[in-house]
């Protein structure tokens, strides 16, 4: 009888799966045409119901808090809920809201000589299927870009943040509800199950991309079972070259943001590359920044010969994403040595050169193969909304498609509109 | 023994795919920064070699005709290589080298208030993996786009053509070899083992897009199989829908003439769509245009009482690409209704009203969920060329990176360069 069960809940979860992509495709054909007011009217009135049911938010939170006390407390970290990041939520969508509205815009238009008119005009990509892990802010901000640009969400949020989703998701309703458009505009899946991810990345006939957020194993299973096209958002295992030529101070600076402002977010730098006519120069006072803010520095043989507090670098370490307060560090040639070492240990996300030198900042900017180049800035830059893109679902790391921060209108697609009088092709 | 053999063999095979791979990725980052004049050299030299050679191609696809005997005659007829088809890979070759370079260009570019200077640049994807059939003009025509587009090209052509794209392939090298860049930028998988296309298509560390060109099965195993996001060329079930506001004429010229002015190619009309408004007057005369010149209508019901010559179509019609003289006919209430039956039944690919309502034309080309739409002209405008894009590798059917015709353009991505003067993020 367990085995008879079992399948029928299978059965029963596909055919719920199915609903729920049907829904989706429905809503996404209302969304696609529906008025800029419409969208930003559902996002400001789901970001008015968010705050007025804080304290639902907060009780289902409360309840995915004492069902996850045997979670690490970084993962409990990312799962809690407070006041600040409720209004966050909140602030977020309207922050979206006031962005410009991406869809309908044209693209390119020129006029043929047999007289075709035609012009490439942005769409929305059509239903977009987001996994997540434990935050439940993503539930709103991921919503938020989504309805923005016309796109149907289908949500699946980690299993920890179950009730606290579907508390913020009580709020998008609301929001689409005031507008007129459909609540399946924005849907979660119903069911802490894990077979519905693998269900999820079946249904091309109803998903157009799925968009994964969360460590590397989320997505490298996402890569590996997705029938649908993923926009894939990888580790970002970014690195500072600190060139012969830079200026001491502003390298100092640089490097420290890079990796001490946040050391938990994508674009923390975590490995330091620095040129060997400078090694004995700044590197010695970089590595004293570092040590006495409490990063653990390790370095190959000539940085460990410089500082007692460094500790040896392993082979594995400059393929490593700590995301924590720890750097690797390497002493390169020049500037070739420096490209060489990204391209071969990087992540394709966001590298930054320091230097004074103009041509050999030119050199790095072209020839480092990274979503994000930079001269003379952290790598903290790296985020949609330091970019004036507004908000962000991510930083993409493949090339197909998106890549860098993915806000609103990367959420999109074109299609031709051609118009003519009557032409035939001779 | 024979086990061991083949498991020799498999072995065998891996590493030599994986050596493709290694080769291609390095060619890919000397092709990334080579300039415009060595790109265009490249082409033009392979296209005298082509000229040069054309004895030697055309016996090697004397050799690849005779050992595919067994082939149906619309197979021989895409294997078959002459004068003008060897011309005209030359041609294409020289026409691509006159395209602009779409590398390098700035796509847009704005500074922050922090002072930071923002640019989105054209970079090329990398590494493009092209899968197709027996057509050895491929060979040329896709490895010259991925050349322009600063990528390296692996191509996998159908076995039946190998002779003849190994000549292509010696014409290629040559032109390389002219402008001093590498021969490993344009690479054709050397075996005929089925098993190197699997192979090829796990390679996701060495390749960084699969387009496949073929038919429907081809496509279907790319997109089930492949761990490298696919631009797909799915098939072509192109539209036209008369409006009951259309100009007679007009209407029966463009039905032709998408229909029959090249039955075969993905952009021909596969339905036609006629508003019941003018049911009893355009379409009989359409119907007759089309049986007169041999073309097969399948009609619904209505149709059929209109001419005795139309056949009746079943449920199985209105979701067929026939690539052939072949056309399905349905008379619809009015354009909502079309749109509803091309969204539902149609692949994405070109659809086209002819009305002479300008509202009813909006909303079609708006509504209609498709790559390519057209008012008042032909659905075989659907093509690069035509778009004045130069040549095309296919029209893409979904939406994610590129949509309808895939150009140069189209084989690019992006990154952000971002120059600073020391900012640091707060």
């Amino acid at each position: 009888m367990g085995v008879l069960k079992r399948r029928d809940d299978a059965e029963d979860l596909h055919l719920r799966m199915r609903a729920i992509g049907e829904a989706a495709r429905d809503a996404a054909q209302v969304l696609a045409l529906a008025s800029s007011e419409a969208k930003d009217t559902a996002l400001r009135a789901a970001a008015a119901a968010i705050r007025a049911r804080q304290a639902e938010i907060l009780a289902a939170n409360a309840r995915d808090m004492a069902e996850a006390k045997d979670l690490s407390a970084a993962l409990r970290d990312r799962l809690l809920l407070n006041d600040a990041r409720v209004e966050g939520m909140a602030a977020g969508l309207e922050a979206v809201a006031e962005l410009p509205d991406p869809i309908g815009t044209v693209l390119a238009e020129w006029t043929r000589p047999n007289g075709l008119k035609i012009a490439r005009v942005r769409v929305p990509l059509g239903v977009i299927g987001i996994i997540y892990e434990s935050r439940p802010n993503v539930t709103a901000d991921a919503a938020g870009l989504c309805l923005k640009s016309g796109n149907a969400a289908v949500l699946r949020g980690g299993s920890e943040s179950f009730h606290s989703s579907a508390a913020i998701l009580t709020c998008l309703h609301e929001g689409l509800r005031a507008a007129g458009l459909p609540e399946a505009a924005v849907q979660l899946v119903p069911t802490k199950a894990r077979e519905a991810v693998g269900i999820m990345l079946t249904m091309s006939d109803y998903i157009d991309v799925i968009i994964p957020r969360g460590g590397r194993s989320l997505i490298e299973r996402v890569v590996a079972e997705s029938r649908i096209p993923v926009i894939k958002h990888l580790e970002g295992i970014c690195h500072v070259f600190v060139s012969a030529k830079a200026d001491p101070e502003m390298a100092r600076r640089i490097v420290f943001n890079s990796k001490m402002r946040r050391p938990g977010v994508c674009g923390a730098a975590e490995t330091l590359l620095v040129g060997e006519g400078v090694a004995k120069t700044i590197l010695p006072l970089i590595v004293d920044d570092l040590a006495k803010a409490g990063c653990e520095v390790r370095g190959d043989a000539a940085t460990q010969a410089l500082d007692a507090r460094v500790v040896p670098a392993t082979e594995a370490d400059w393929d490593t994403e700590y995301l924590d307060a720890i750097i690797s560090v390497k002493v390169v040639k020049d500037v070739d040595a420096a490209i060489a070492h990204i391209n071969a240990h990087g992540s394709h996300h966001t590298d930054s050169i320091v230097t004074g030198d103009a041509q050999e900042a030119q050199k790095f900017l072209e020839q480092v193969d990274s979503g994000i180049v930079l001269h003379n800035a952290s790598t903290q830059f790296a985020d949609g909304g330091e970019f004036g893109m507004g908000a962000e679902i991510g930083i993409s790391t493949g090339k197909l498609h998106a890549r860098g921060p993915v806000g609103a209108e990367q959420l999109t697609s074109y299609k031709y509109v051609v118009r003519g009088s009557g032409q035939v092709r001779p």
